[in-house]
């Protein structure tokens, strides 16, 4: 049966209270991300500003974190400042681990702290600690300070660009793992919230049915095995090594997107393996390790002396490609340090990289100068540049976004599907809502035309579906290169002990994107919103895009408006907003 | 460099000629299918009659055989006296492997011998040899005789079934493998050929880049290894694992097709695993060995002691189903029988049973009566049934075939993309042109909407020539439920040391599946018999049907007739016919 609990933290008065977690809400949205769209929708009305304190964030383990290896995640639920819409995200390392032992499910933040503040969670109770002495601080020196503090606790935390509402600013855990797009930081900035701490717990989640559960996952961890992408590929060079292959097909976007497709082996995984020593910073339990840092040896400044070794995050492919060939950087020195400001402010990378491109792509010569690009940054995080505000706000004319927020880095006319999965995707230009650039570009689970738009709208239906499910066990979504439908089915199944068909599963998934739809149009969004930025058009045919659009609400049940129709949501059984 | 030989025989005057194989064929066709229906299209006029000399048979092994598991098969190529289109079929066991070994990569068998006579093959010639002794024998009898003469040998032959011209005979290797489907006996025993033989040979293929290919072949051996489909059902239950899931989804044909659904257990894998002691009998060197059979212990007629065991075959999932649901019986040793007596007259298992459904629907009752299937089966093996000609020549109205071959046991209406793929397939009604079932029915690689037409055809034309591709490499369909066009290309490269990308290899499989279309639409085939049997637009709708088809001819750059565009044959370097 589902049982679980949570907390209702409001920041306003220090309240908190312990909530049962209704068993209907755990049943049909499972946890992470369809928890927290179930509790957001149901406490927020229209038109709450994302950055008052009406706006609230829920944080959600699922059934799944810390059971099987690639689960070790939390989500964050709440109303975006960048775009207007609902807003998932979801970290890694360890804290959603650590968070999932103490045994609640979720916490729910209301309310706006008068002063800094963290929050403090172990397995009996939350607590508002003040927390003066971290504001003003980056994350790297916030960590040091909590680690002294609270010994053997995880935490995440905004940096400075959180404190100044930079709208996309991000909040980090375990040193490099971020709660990434959308603006989750700058929410938690409005409420002077500077950092969510949780405590080492002794329990261990278990799953409810051992036997049937020691089955599945031992299928799921031969199937991750012997994934030639998540073994091969992201084992050996972290996602760095999707630079080799959208080089390759030649869809990678540049300056700007103005221009599309060579190679850049400068941000090549294998490249940059070359660099120097590389040791894998894997999360909590996962077998793959696709985070990874370059070992610098140091002269220490006080002995002289060398030897000492410093660890310099490899950022992901998709910062590579914001600050590489997206502004056409080609020194790979200034793209790690764009890196490692963004992670110290707390800024995301994506939007960050295209916020300059679109502010600067009459004039990319200039921010080749030695420093600028680290001084553009920095002034970003510090909220003296407008930059700040994102593209869509600053420079609308050359914003590559999607409701607001920045494309990722695959062009949409080199693999259509993953043109109408961004043009859909509840939370604006995101690659995560369905990862078609696996079938188009990787070749998996099955190659497919990338070329064509002839049967992605059922695709893209499905793979969001499921991503939206997978987004709540909460498992991390490079597994889908070695699981399906079927294997999560009977890891979920086994871990709540009741049966989850495949289907089930995807029905879950099309419930948690149907509800956050409705919070999207509630908000205004609609058909107008769900389209390319104009340059995209340039090498996507429109009408195509806008027929394979229309019969994308064909699957999905959703009237020519793109609104739901009575029956999906009977069938959903999900309530109009 | 591509290089290769092989043998072309004309058993009207005993002449064998050896022949360097043109090395754009094997580049451009790889072998096996491909390699066969190159030679073929190439020896054979419009019109010539599948039972006259004019007929020839190629049996060709590919760049794959004997080097990776999955791969110990060999490919039979004419044109089909069931059908009159081109015919393909592949054979498991282990003479894939022996012939591989000898070096050829083909035989092509022309005209007719006077006599019986069997060709013996070794790693310097082919010889023929009268074999009256073996005439008139069934398969069983055969094998014996044939390994007292050559020990150590693989062969295949045909039994009476073959000899009497039966236009669905088989022919049988290693006891239990059947180049199955399409009446390859019948073409063997109207050039009075009753048997192949292969010696055994010490030359061991070698790939022609050893280190990428161990790594290749690594990564194939742990995703095979690692496929729930491979290394559970089917490595537990053979091929009869899917009677579970068929039943479950309620797809399983009934009575000729009449009707629909419901489980079977009679003939599931778990429950068969119950009925005795089960060993499994794999094809050379597979690590899954889908075959089975059943031991049952047996009292000496000469001594009456007990304590011998007899090895009964235990029927592949179609052979199940066409002598069971689909003829309404329940009699699972009546069933078994059925496919005894099928394996050793050589006959085609799902025809056999297609057609007798087809002739006995208004009257099942009566085929229950204890040994009466039985009793029919033989006068069909003996030439003195009609029943011998295949249900679309003796009972057309009732006839459950596309392109006059019988359909297998997956209901058209209840997978609509392998209703298309049955309906579009080169060699008429058959499931391995394109395993939908896989997607549609299993999940594999990635579950999609089994009920839906949208974008099924361009998945049906990628399948199909991805299978097209996988039956010249050769290696088992099965191992798609595990490998990729990336595995697949990889292995390729690496055996042949020249590049495939997964395009290439797709392509490759997209030229002989045109060049066959060429062949069949010169026999007068075209878009008239691009269709279902009648009876399955009772579950299928017609005019989505027919919008599906036009778009598979879209995908495929046929015309509106279905007859290839100049621009394809163009593109894929072929000739017209």
């Amino acid at each position: 049966m589902w049982k679980g609990k949570g907390l209702e933290v409001d920041l306003s008065d220090g309240s908190v209270e312990k909530i049962e977690t209704p068993s209907s809400f755990l049943r049909d949205f499972l946890g992470g991300r369809g928890l927290g769209v179930r509790i957001l929708t149901e406490h927020l009305g229209a038109g709450a500003d994302p950055l008052s304190g009406e706006n609230e964030i829920v944080f959600a383990t699922g059934p799944l974190v810390g059971l099987t290896p690639l689960s070790a995640r939390c989500a964050a639920v709440t109303k975006s400042p960048l775009t207007g819409t609902i807003l998932d995200s979801s970290v890694g390392g360890s804290f959603g681990v650590w968070m999932k032992r103490t045994g609640w499910d979720f916490v729910c933040l209301k309310g706006r702290n008068k002063e800094p503040a963290a929050l403090i969670l172990d397995d009996s109770e939350a607590k508002i600690k003040p927390a003066g002495d971290l504001w003003g601080k980056n994350t790297g020196d916030s960590f040091d300070l909590l680690e002294r503090s609270y010994p053997g606790s995880k935490s995440f935390v905004i940096g400075r660009a959180g404190e100044r509402k930079v709208l996309y600013a991000c909040a980090i855990s375990d040193m490099r793992h971020a709660f990434g797009r959308g603006g989750i930081g700058a929410v938690m900035g409005s409420k002077n919230l500077k950092a969510v701490v949780v405590k080492r717990s002794k329990a261990r989640p278990l799953p409810l049915d051992p036997t049937a559960f020691e089955k599945a996952e031992k299928e799921a961890i031969r199937l991750i095995r012997a994934s030639p992408v998540l073994s091969g590929g992201l084992k050996s060079y972290g996602t760095a090594a999707i630079a080799g292959v959208v080089g390759y097909l030649g869809i990678m976007p540049r300056s700007n997107f103005r221009q599309v497709g060579g190679k850049c082996e400068l941000i090549e995984g294998e490249q940059i393996a070359r660099s120097g020593k590389i040791r894998r910073r894997p999360c909590h339990g996962c077998p793959i390790g696709c985070k990874r840092v370059l070992l610098k040896e140091e002269t220490s400044e006080d002995t002289g002396e060398g030897g000492k070794q410093r660890e310099i995050d490899v950022p992901e492919y998709e910062t590579l490609w914001a600050f590489g060939p997206n502004l056409e950087c080609e020194d790979l020195e200034a793209i790690f340090e764009a890196n490692r400001i963004c992670n110290e402010y707390g800024m995301d990378t994506i939007s960050a990289g295209g916020t300059i491109a679109a502010c600067a792509e009459e004039d990319f010569e200039r921010l080749k100068e030695k420093g600028r690009l680290a001084q553009w940054l920095k002034r970003i995080g510090e909220g003296e540049d407008e930059a700040g505000q994102g593209s869509a706000r600053v420079s609308p004319k050359t914003s590559m976004t999607i409701k607001g927020m920045e494309l990722p880095g695959y062009d949409p006319g080199g693999a259509l599907g993953q043109s109408l999965s961004y043009a859909t995707s509840n939370r604006g230009g995101c690659h995560l809502r369905a990862y078609m650039i696996g079938p188009e570009i990787m070749g998996k689970p099955k190659q497919i035309d990338r070329l064509s738009f002839a049967g992605k709208p059922g695709l893209v239906y499905r793979f969001q579906n499921l991503a939206a499910a997978v987004d709540s066990l909460i498992m991390c979504k490079f597994s889908s290169f070695a699981l399906g439908e079927e294997e999560y089915a009977n890891l979920l199944s086994a871990a709540v002990g009741e049966y989850y068909s495949p289907e089930d599963l995807l029905k879950t998934g099309e419930r948690i994107y149907n509800l956050e739809r409705l919070f999207n149009l509630r908000e205004g969004f609609g058909k107008k919103d769900d389209t390319l930025p104009e340059r995209a058009f340039e090498r996507v045919d429109r009408e195509e895009f806008e027929r394979a659009l229309f019969e994308y609400y064909c699957w999905r049940g959703w009237d020519e408006e793109g609104a739901p129709r009575q029956e999906k949501l009977k069938e959903l059984n999900i309530e109009p907003l």
